[in-house]
């Protein structure tokens, strides 16, 4: 079709990135082809390095190129405060919405049997020693509001209570500049339930 | 943000595809680094091949990795019939699309002399001699139906008279399946006007 073959491999493989369908495929490769050669060149050299090099934080399970992660190392960060997530997206999330200024852990997914993902997958008995070793005062179990997530978190306090840590979660209500109308259900029942006394 | 300065650096490069913004940019990253670093490192790979390697085809300008490329060198190709393209993001539109099995010459571009585009640039010197060399009998024009692509191809339907050779246009009109209350006003009216005999 576009008469060389590599170019056909380029667009393969960009095809394999998520959210990349053929025809932005074909744009992507095109575009770097006739205007961004070096910025082409520049992201080849930075994704090597990326897949080779960025392992896992021994603390917190974050993404890192060091056995420690900038925010584990960091000496601003508030080590009685340790928050929980599934994953790097919702740690960024975290990290780019709000003004916490304590420490991470990420599970790398969340239990969920079937699929082989248990405490041990989870890094669980790790968690627990950090629970055990008296520094931690609060655990923010930040887990997505899914049944696994869900059940995730039901797991993650009774940790934290064995640890003598207290467990915290995240609210849950009407979000911010929504309106009620186009709130689902469960969400509203659930705020309704939840309602706070005006001071 | 992230934890490791790499991650960030290769969600910067990523941002910088067509169409990738910072949330896409970090979903594949993570998704990469989490699922598929096979992938990721094929992908590097490849870029780095294609950036290096591709040049154009000496004949036709079409992106090749070797001097001539496959389209130009196939036996199969009728080489008495030239359609000329913007690029190679049209050759790949009208190769998909249609059974056309004759050659290609992609300009690169269209007339924009502000843009420094003229002839030179879009190799029309190239063209004007492959016109003269008597093997070529109709010319297709599909550049785009724009102000820029209309002058382009008014300038190439003047070439391809002095070559002796016969210029064609795409048909305009309403697209196949589109509701004629939903076409522009300009292309309802060439239509209307460029009605044809039922027979």
């Amino acid at each position: 079709m576009s008469g060389t073959a590599l170019l056909g491999e380029l667009i393969e493989a960009l095809h394999c990135l998520p959210g990349v369908g053929g025809k932005s495929a074909q744009r992507m490769a095109f575009h770097l082809l006739e205007r961004d050669r070096d910025r082409g060149l520049k992201l080849a050299a930075v994704l090597e390095q990326a897949m080779q090099r960025i392992g896992r934080c021994e603390r917190c399970r974050n993404f890192s190129e060091e056995p420690l992660c900038m925010l584990c190392t960091s000496g601003s960060r508030d080590r009685r405060v340790l928050c929980v997530v599934e994953s790097p997206t919702e740690l960024a999330a975290i990290e780019q919405a709000t003004g916490y200024r304590g420490q991470y852990f990420v599970l790398m997914g969340r239990l969920s049997p079937l699929d082989g993902m248990g405490p041990e997958e989870l890094g669980l008995p790790q968690l627990t020693a950090r629970l055990g070793d008296g520094e931690i005062e609060e655990l923010i179990i930040a887990t997505n509001p899914t049944v696994e997530g869900e059940a995730t978190a039901h797991y993650l306090v009774q940790l934290a209570r064995a640890g003598g840590v207290r467990p915290t979660r995240l609210a849950h209500g009407v979000p911010l500049g929504g309106e009620l109308e186009y709130v689902d259900r469960g969400t509203l029942a659930h705020a309704f339930g939840s309602r706070q006394l005006v001071d």
